[in-house]
């Protein structure tokens, strides 16, 4: 089913060293799942990085285990593709917190039992500390680049930030140097929907079969909204009828739209735990990199030599356009050779997901440089 | 508490006929709960109907019955005010579906139990269709001016279009001739997270008590975002902390955003009645004004006589000035005199409920030509 040429490896592997973590508690035996693609060369020196989204995972271009779908960016990552396996040796990870692997509250804690809520509450600092951890096991001292959409473009902004040394080139897609007052408060309509579900019991679901389902599904709805512009929903779906050709004058998905959003709902339950979502969107409002470094981002870019691409698309409403023109200013000040370009594309915020042939170029120009 | 001079009356009366609904049936008895301002003319040429939003009620410019905080339009109602109560007589009834007085799901049915999930599929049409009984029963023919923002413009649009022998002007506040794919996306997102409640129990809840107060607030709260711009949050909350210096690392409300919209979740459910929320969303999602008149947004308004002005805020995401514009231009290919203004304001849609002078200036100006 994986095409060969894609040289997939990978596995799981347990950190050999604790991590510590920004609320000051460390983790043992952290539990990195990650996939490789591509081949290592000789001088370790063409290790592309990539950092997944809130809901993503390490299946970058390999089926996904639960879904049995195609990798999240396989029309990205392949052989004579944009991020060019033949060329680079392709890292993607399961990010700290979440659950296709890596450690996350649905991980046993050591007394043998799943985290739950006693899980810590991370930062995105602390999924690129394990991303960090994870490249010292493969022996990569320095990546080519690091590359990432939305979540995983905060994951790139800190990786330079705090570990400047470790990459020669940083690529953020769709993405934020913080969460914003309305990206925080689109997030915690998701965690009072999960928190609301009675079967969420405090966390302790694990043991009980299906957990806050109904809570999740609306989170995702909510959530999935802001991925998408409002011009792409109406060019989608507008008012159209779902299978009918009349209202029916009750509260059934009449709308296609309707339809659309129940399905997107109750397909993430299937392959996403509900605390990991509370955890993971934590971390996201929690991000604030200019916060982190006495408050001017140009600070947290002070020691950077990589050079910086910067991606948003114009429909982006989640990330718009003025976000990454904040953190181009910053790499400005702090003298980072940056490019920042805003593609046209119809998709919202999920453009980085889709098929523009616009970001595809510009990624394969920045990667090749 | 209410100031003499509002002339404040009004009351509730039953409908003397059945009530025809869009959906086909009819409903018996329908009670109408309104309050009337100033005083009717000689010539009943002076009445002006307000008509309210989604969650809002006939208590314009007196004290909420339930939360005792003042009228949701006492700044626009009033003597010497921009609907000045000494010069107009102000009408103004709970619509259809709601929950404050008029005849809605949580009203008994004819074997006395609550109507619940019985009551019927509504339309703004049909809540129109009440207002115009109660104009009847109040013996007015013809009124001065009809009136809306958000929903009440839905409704004043519907009102020009159906009855248009009924109204000398109309004024359209921050509205849309029909509700988007994105506009019908959110709603959804509120009716999952109600009916996702356990305690929703299929709408049965009237003699259990609470009823689905989690759904019905994590509603709520997804919908507050629409009503508010994002440069608008971020000027209110920003990323400041809640009653606190650092981050907890925890799943409290650490951010100002986070402990307002929970309030303004939990605060709603003291004064909503969660199957009116269904069925008011419901028929919001159902209206569009071309639709019932062979698709085409100019018929709609054929017949009309009426004079127009349309209001949008630059800032609103909801009902952007876009909808307005389609409004203006199908009232312009109906040959009706329309005059439309965007305001510049940064509370987004919820404008039309806050201080903007300009918009005192625009509402005074038209009604007193």
């Amino acid at each position: 089913m994986v095409d060969p040429a894609l040289n997939l490896a990978g596995g799981s592997l347990i950190l050999p060293q604790p991590l510590p973590l920004d609320g000051g508690q460390s983790l043992e035996r952290v539990e990195v799942a990650y996939e490789t693609y591509g081949k290592l060369n000789a001088e370790k020196s063409n290790a592309v990085l990539i950092c997944h989204a809130l809901t993503g995972d390490h299946h970058v271009a390999s089926p996904h285990p639960i879904t049995g779908k195609a990798g999240w960016w396989v029309r990205t990552v392949g052989p004579g593709k944009p991020i060019d396996t033949d060329r680079y040796f392709v890292i993607c990870a399961n990010v700290l917190g979440s659950c296709l692997g890596t450690t996350g509250p649905a991980s046993p804690a050591g007394d043998g039992q799943p985290w739950a809520m006693r899980f810590p509450v991370i930062t995105i600092r602390d999924m690129v500390r394990t991303l960090v951890a994870l490249l010292d096991s493969l022996g990569i001292d320095q990546l080519h680049a690091v590359i990432g959409g939305s979540m995983g473009g905060m994951q790139a902004l800190s990786f330079a930030a705090n570990w400047p040394e470790r990459t020669r080139a940083v690529l953020v897609i769709a993405s934020t140097a913080r969460h914003s007052a309305q990206n925080i408060a689109f997030h915690e309509v998701g965690r009072q929907a999960i928190m609301a579900d009675p079967k969420w019991e405090g966390g302790n679901y694990y043991a009980k079969g299906k957990g806050p389902e109904s809570g999740l599904a609306v989170a995702r709805m909510a959530a999935h909204i802001t991925y998408l512009s409002e011009a792409g929903l109406t060019e989608k779906f507008g008012r159209r009828l779902q299978d009918r050709t009349e209202k029916t004058f009750g509260f059934d998905a009449d709308f296609q739209v309707e339809s659309y959003l129940r399905h997107q709902g109750l397909s993430f339950t299937d392959r996403f735990d509900a605390n990991s979502y509370l955890y993971i969107t934590r971390a996201m409002d929690y991000f604030d990199l200019a916060e982190e470094h006495g408050g001017r981002l140009a600070e947290a870019f002070a020691g950077v030599k990589a050079r910086f691409c910067l991606v948003s698309f114009d429909t982006d409403w989640l990330y718009p356009t003025a976000e990454s023109r904040v953190i181009a200013h910053a790499l400005n000040a702090a003298g980072a050779p940056v490019s920042f370009v805003e593609l046209s594309a119809p998709f919202g915020h999920d453009s980085f997901l889709l098929d523009v042939p616009a970001q595809d170029r510009v990624i394969a120009g920045f990667l090749n440089q």
